[in-house]
Protein backbone atom coordinates (compact mmCIF):
# COMPACT_ATOMS: atom_id res chain seq x y z
CA UNK A 1 0.00 0.00 0.00
CA UNK A 2 1.01 3.68 -0.47
CA UNK A 3 -0.04 5.91 2.04
CA UNK A 4 2.72 7.29 4.26
CA UNK A 5 3.05 8.68 8.24
CA UNK A 6 2.92 11.54 9.46
CA UNK A 7 5.42 12.92 11.99
CA UNK A 8 5.33 16.36 13.99
CA UNK A 9 8.98 17.58 14.30
CA UNK A 10 9.10 18.90 17.81
CA UNK A 11 12.34 20.19 19.61
CA UNK A 12 14.27 17.54 17.49
CA UNK A 13 12.19 14.82 17.81
CA UNK A 14 9.43 12.94 15.87
CA UNK A 15 6.28 12.60 16.99
CA UNK A 16 3.87 10.20 15.15
CA UNK A 17 0.95 12.21 14.59
CA UNK A 18 -1.34 9.78 12.03
CA UNK A 19 -0.55 6.74 10.06
CA UNK A 20 -1.68 5.93 6.52
CA UNK A 21 -2.61 9.01 5.08
CA UNK A 22 -4.21 8.80 1.97
CA UNK A 23 -4.86 12.49 1.37
CA UNK A 24 -3.44 15.71 2.57
CA UNK A 25 -4.65 19.24 1.89
CA UNK A 26 -3.20 22.65 2.97
CA UNK A 27 -6.14 24.46 4.68
CA UNK A 28 -5.01 28.38 5.63
CA UNK A 29 -2.67 27.92 8.28
CA UNK A 30 -3.41 23.79 8.92
CA UNK A 31 -3.12 20.79 7.25
CA UNK A 32 -5.71 18.48 6.73
CA UNK A 33 -5.17 15.05 7.14
CA UNK A 34 -7.08 12.08 6.43
CA UNK A 35 -6.29 8.08 6.38
CA UNK A 36 -7.38 4.91 4.58
CA UNK A 37 -9.32 4.26 7.71
CA UNK A 38 -11.28 7.92 7.23
CA UNK A 39 -9.44 9.00 10.34
CA UNK A 40 -9.69 12.87 9.77
CA UNK A 41 -6.88 15.38 11.50
CA UNK A 42 -6.12 19.14 11.46
CA UNK A 43 -2.72 20.29 12.55
CA UNK A 44 -1.27 23.60 12.67
CA UNK A 45 2.09 22.81 10.52
CA UNK A 46 3.16 22.71 7.50
CA UNK A 47 5.38 20.03 5.43
CA UNK A 48 8.93 20.10 6.15
CA UNK A 49 9.90 16.96 3.66
CA UNK A 50 7.65 13.99 2.14
CA UNK A 51 9.23 10.85 1.21
CA UNK A 52 6.58 8.58 -0.77
CA UNK A 53 9.32 5.86 -0.66
CA UNK A 54 10.14 5.79 2.89
CA UNK A 55 6.09 6.60 3.24
CA UNK A 56 7.20 9.87 5.67
CA UNK A 57 5.56 13.49 5.63
CA UNK A 58 7.49 15.05 8.23
CA UNK A 59 5.50 18.38 9.25
CA UNK A 60 7.08 21.15 11.35
CA UNK A 61 5.17 23.61 13.68
CA UNK A 62 3.72 26.81 11.89
CA UNK B 1 4.96 1.33 -6.49
CA UNK B 2 4.35 4.14 -4.30
CA UNK B 3 5.99 7.32 -6.00
CA UNK B 4 2.95 10.01 -7.33
CA UNK B 5 2.89 12.21 -10.44
CA UNK B 6 2.69 16.22 -10.03
CA UNK B 7 0.50 18.08 -11.84
CA UNK B 8 0.16 21.72 -11.83
CA UNK B 9 -3.27 23.19 -11.90
CA UNK B 10 -3.32 26.20 -14.68
CA UNK B 11 -6.69 28.01 -15.90
CA UNK B 12 -8.79 25.18 -14.89
CA UNK B 13 -6.43 22.27 -16.50
CA UNK B 14 -3.69 20.23 -14.65
CA UNK B 15 -0.33 19.87 -16.53
CA UNK B 16 1.71 17.07 -15.78
CA UNK B 17 5.18 18.02 -13.97
CA UNK B 18 7.25 15.22 -13.20
CA UNK B 19 6.54 11.77 -12.91
CA UNK B 20 7.23 8.86 -10.11
CA UNK B 21 8.05 11.14 -7.85
CA UNK B 22 9.49 10.06 -4.40
CA UNK B 23 10.64 13.20 -2.44
CA UNK B 24 8.78 16.56 -2.19
CA UNK B 25 10.11 19.55 0.09
CA UNK B 26 9.10 23.29 0.14
CA UNK B 27 11.80 25.64 -0.51
CA UNK B 28 11.07 29.10 0.34
CA UNK B 29 8.80 29.91 -2.42
CA UNK B 30 9.12 27.12 -4.44
CA UNK B 31 9.01 23.19 -4.16
CA UNK B 32 11.33 20.81 -4.83
CA UNK B 33 10.41 17.80 -6.56
CA UNK B 34 12.51 14.27 -7.13
CA UNK B 35 11.95 11.46 -8.79
CA UNK B 36 12.87 8.16 -8.36
CA UNK B 37 15.17 8.13 -11.60
CA UNK B 38 17.18 11.20 -9.63
CA UNK B 39 15.47 13.68 -12.05
CA UNK B 40 14.73 16.99 -10.36
CA UNK B 41 12.62 20.09 -10.57
CA UNK B 42 12.15 23.28 -8.45
CA UNK B 43 8.77 25.20 -9.38
CA UNK B 44 7.10 28.04 -7.95
CA UNK B 45 3.76 26.21 -6.62
CA UNK B 46 2.57 25.05 -3.62
CA UNK B 47 0.36 22.02 -2.81
CA UNK B 48 -3.31 22.08 -3.41
CA UNK B 49 -3.98 18.12 -2.87
CA UNK B 50 -2.48 15.01 -2.64
CA UNK B 51 -4.38 11.54 -2.64
CA UNK B 52 -1.37 8.82 -2.43
CA UNK B 53 -3.80 6.14 -3.17
CA UNK B 54 -4.43 7.92 -6.51
CA UNK B 55 -0.77 8.70 -6.69
CA UNK B 56 -1.53 12.65 -7.01
CA UNK B 57 -0.06 15.56 -6.20
CA UNK B 58 -2.20 18.79 -7.58
CA UNK B 59 -0.22 22.16 -7.21
CA UNK B 60 -1.38 25.36 -7.59
CA UNK B 61 1.13 28.16 -8.70
CA UNK B 62 1.99 30.79 -5.95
Amino acid sequence: MCEANAYLLKEGKEELILEDISVLRPEKEELYLQNIFGEQKRIKARIKEMNLLDHRIVLEEV
